[in-house]
């Protein structure tokens, strides 16, 4: 269906020319990781490319997108996992997802993610991104029946080692049904929770 | 349904504690990491318990398992990492999904692989076993649209680092639809294999 | 007041000639990490010597300690942590700190967990011992406003590496108040905590 | 009491509208790890921000701190150390600790330290901040009988790593009562710092 | 012969330098790891140096360069693992070695890679680049009975740790025939494919 | 030509198992990594099994070997490495290599080693084995025109972290041509000498 | 002079053997870190061998040492650290060394350590053995003003890693005139402290 | 005598700052890690300050240094460790040890070493500096009998990890009497060069 490029390290006039490819052969675009100066060099010669600024990506869709169905949620706590959990969330959608962000729950704030349970117990997938120690999958997965990715981030600092911490806590995880992506993989665990929830079409 | 015990490091005494505990309760047990010896003091008390020596499990069932159902592939390419591959079959099994074992295909025999596709690529959840250089997920996720769930193992020796090579390896597939567990975690990729699969009922 | 030894590495000639050491200074005693096989030889000439089975500890006491005042309450999961909790538990109360034991609360159970708040959020210092992921700690520390001294375990296997995991899950908590001891180290925690206790005297 | 803010990564304008929320809210901010950029453009927004140069923090205070109690010592060996020690000592002082602190004292000047000895061995808690091999804790807390909170940070080079150096060092103290947090995490000692001095009220 | 500088690093006055020397010396040289800019500042002072772009190199020959004999087949996926691939490309050829290059073929498309097969397979020496979990290598291995020289690249992010995962991956590789060299080392596998190659003369 | 069975982990039974298939099968066989009661379990069945007791292998041929042609050097600096240097020679060997071995060959000793290069020297291939440090396929290789390959052993303590210090000096070498195999990897460091010894038939 | 043996790995048979050639060619012998057994089996047939039981070495010299001078000072904190300690001090000594022994001298107990300067401040070297966070050798190394070598051991757990925790912190230390050999490596110190110690005659 | 600083993360104006202090005290001043930018604004404040370009260091002195006596050697391979030798050379000269260089003396060009030999075997000390695999200490250490410093740097690129293959090197070396400093810290070296060489006055 979709065309999809890695975007970081790339030039603007790279992606210029793989959009100009994409046009031709009839083709939806999807960039990842783009830096506002390439989306606006982008955006330069293709006006009608969206620029979705919070999942850092690109878009520009010839054929229709297939509609939205199931349901798959992604979870974050806050503000700085929020660009990995919003290139998931694009992700699943362009892949046929019906997705619900659900951004502000953390493993501090215990009882707001409580409160939740009824918006993302029936999720056919769940992707809980989470930097810094990455409990919040763990404690996901214990109150579900459902298949839990959980993808670690880079956010923390010193003994995080960008994003190593999270990924060895999520790896161990004691509960139940927790698969686990690269750091910062938004993209790869948007495209498997767009699989399974395609299973169960 | 099924009482989930960790064999390694407890003692005959305690597993012999936990199946009579369970016999009262009336439920079934399944006792994964299971020693030759440990199952041989099992069975000693529980003459019925019965011992997957090949999945270093044992289990007795007091109520009927879920009839199998859909259908889950579990690979790997040879008798090192037969123990973990059978792990995550038979809790699968045990799951309720379907299982078919594909045991002898490799990334050094791929002609052997490839004659296989039409037995795998329908399956609903793909658990692919591998240890070393770990590259065996990312070639059969290139064959197929489906979730493949890899499971690094700890088989090598040198630089794999107890199966960090393999576990490294996996995480940085270039394939899609890979999710990865923790090293020899087989028991873990049967519980997500198995509920990606009930989705699909 | 108590000489401690750490016992791991002594033999039982070392650990008698100590207690007979001690026995002329009117000194109390406290070995950590003793094996089972270790105890028995020490109990062959001191069968006074207090075998604390669950902590792997010897005691002997020849002047009395001092009375339990305050409160410090110690938590894990279960029983793979336990020799651990049960060290620092002791330790804590070696050093005239009241103790309260939670040892069956963990992040898979949380109703469980939320349900015993009120036995742990008034302690002056809570000791949270955890291996795998180490995600407790956190989860803790965001229920209460009290200093939580987390306690990585190397139970665990795989990318737990040994303790790991759980230690740089501890390090990144987000939650506020956490600080940490070394991979197993019970008795360091416990010496913490009693410290902190006595301060409110 | 205070919203506290992690202010490394954010944009001027995002923390404008914090302490623009904040105001609304009637809520005091602090906010960590500001660089001189950043607290020029808040500044200029709102000119009775404070900017705590040294700690690299910002505070605006619109309801009274708590009046200090008790003691704080944040200990140092120098100038490089100091932005954290400043940070730990500041958000002690902000959660109601009265705090001395002890900058020129490290391992090198070993008489210089034990001069001071009058001034830190009766406080309620030490925070003792280092890099490179980080031994300034350990000898810190064989001297005291109170609970020592060890600050890795990531001043060093070559086989610092970081910080990691100093991290391990602290984390296998041979001293009692040694507790440690993450790599350059001065505002985690404070919190912690000032929970046990609290305790002590 | 041939004078090879590694560029990174160096001035472009110190290059005009080295240029200057070798042009007294009548010797041919071969700069590896020269920026655009680098190599601009040179080609300002020596406008006949030859600036192999995509392999990042100068070169630059006033006496004659062996003529190419034999067969080195140097593959890798695609865009981002090039600049390595051309650089051991470019390096074997300087040493004699017909270079046939294949920089479409990866681990994902299989089907591309085993179309080609007899492209490869008469090669005296394969260098195969890769980067993520470095697989390609193994696949290739797998179908070949010549030497394969393994560049893992520092392409990928997250848990690829700058090469890293695709280094053990390429060191455990289960196929035979397989040695490695360091990240991003092409100059160093065309050396050694180049040192096959002519053995065979 | 030969089935070549990784030895280690396996049973004396499961080994019985496959001399007992090839002889079937007209095969020869090579067994690696051999304890010696292996060898033994396995020579009370099979009595003509060669034990070759330095390279802790097994071999039983039914068809007649190569005849041994070319030249490749095996060296290494005594007796710690020589199992990882005989592994490798007799592979070699095996697979149709004429080989020269040099077996008191180290940096310590520089002298020794110079007065050997001419035995080196016009090897098709030379084969380094060394733990520790590693040097000494950098020294070798400086000497020499031809391809080195290195083989780290894990001979060694402390910071050699079990072959890892070698490994990384042998991928860091300077000198040109080399290329590293895994740790203790002397199997498929023959292979790969015989392969390039054998391009130049 | 005399003949060093690294005993660990070693047979009986082999250091019987070694023992024989020595006698023959009328040098003395030295083997390091021989376990009891070893030593039993070697005296069995050489009674006339010493055994350094502390040291973990044996001894057998037919020609006389050099008879002691200058001063070398070897450093630890106790039990746990004394046989590498005494391995370089006994090393010292048979390289012509006069050794003062100083082995309860610890950071805990710094006015212990303080008290004793007189006798190590005009040593000609220093070596100093600490395992876990290895702060000595910066404490010494801020009281003299001559060379300390500082030998890391494996004592300790968790986080010490086998002795890197202490590797790490003696490579950082802020004092001047450290120099570090490999974890246990009290031979290599002994062997630098007695050519420094000989310098000076 | 000296004061030392370490420039790195210091400003021109702090540098400043540290000079006038030091003309006051009448001391002479010894700056390590000066960037050129640094050093001109420094130089445009105290125009006499010496800046030792290749050292990357400063000083300004205004009594006398001790003269130069015995001799200590520093080697390297060339221009790429050569910042980090001269810091070792001018730390050591300032010390008052007789410094000769020897700066084109590698690994990779044996017999150069070697005809250097009568250069370096009758130092007091040698202090060998190397990047990459950092073999050339334990080659240099083999043909002496006098201590060696190694100085590993952070000269390379993918698996030396920024100096550690060359530490790891260099502490696992075979050859006796090499001791290790940390990477890239010539300042050490050259300290503890000194103070041997000072012993044998």
């Amino acid at each position: 269906m979709s065309e999809v490029v890695y975007g970081a390290g790339k030039t603007g006039e790279q992606l210029v020319g793989i959009f100009r490819a994409m046009t031709k052969a009839r083709q939806n675009t999807f960039v990842t990781r783009v830096t506002p100066e390439l989306a606006a060099s982008v955006k330069a010669v293709f006006p009608d490319v969206v620029h979705h600024t919070a999942a850092r990506a690109l878009t520009r869709d010839v054929v229709p997108l297939p509609s939205p169905s199931g349901k798959v949620v992604v979870m974050c706590a806050g503000t700085s996992d929020l660009p990995i959990a919003e290139e998931a969330a694009l992700t699943a959608e362009r892949l046929g997802a019906r997705v619900v962000r659900l951004f502000d729950v953390g493993v501090a704030g215990l009882h707001r993610l409580l409160s939740r349970t009824n918006q993302f117990k029936n999720a056919r997938a769940i992707v809980v991104v989470a930097g810094m120690e990455g409990a919040l999958p763990s404690v996901v997965a214990g109150l579900v029946d459902h298949p839990v990715i959980a993808v670690p981030t880079s956010v923390g600092y010193g003994a995080s080692f960008h994003g190593v911490a999270a990924l060895l806590g999520m790896l161990n995880s004691c509960a139940s049904g927790v698969t686990v992506v690269n750091i910062d993989n938004g993209f790869g665990a948007g495209v498997a929770a767009a699989m399974i929830n395609r299973q169960s079409r």
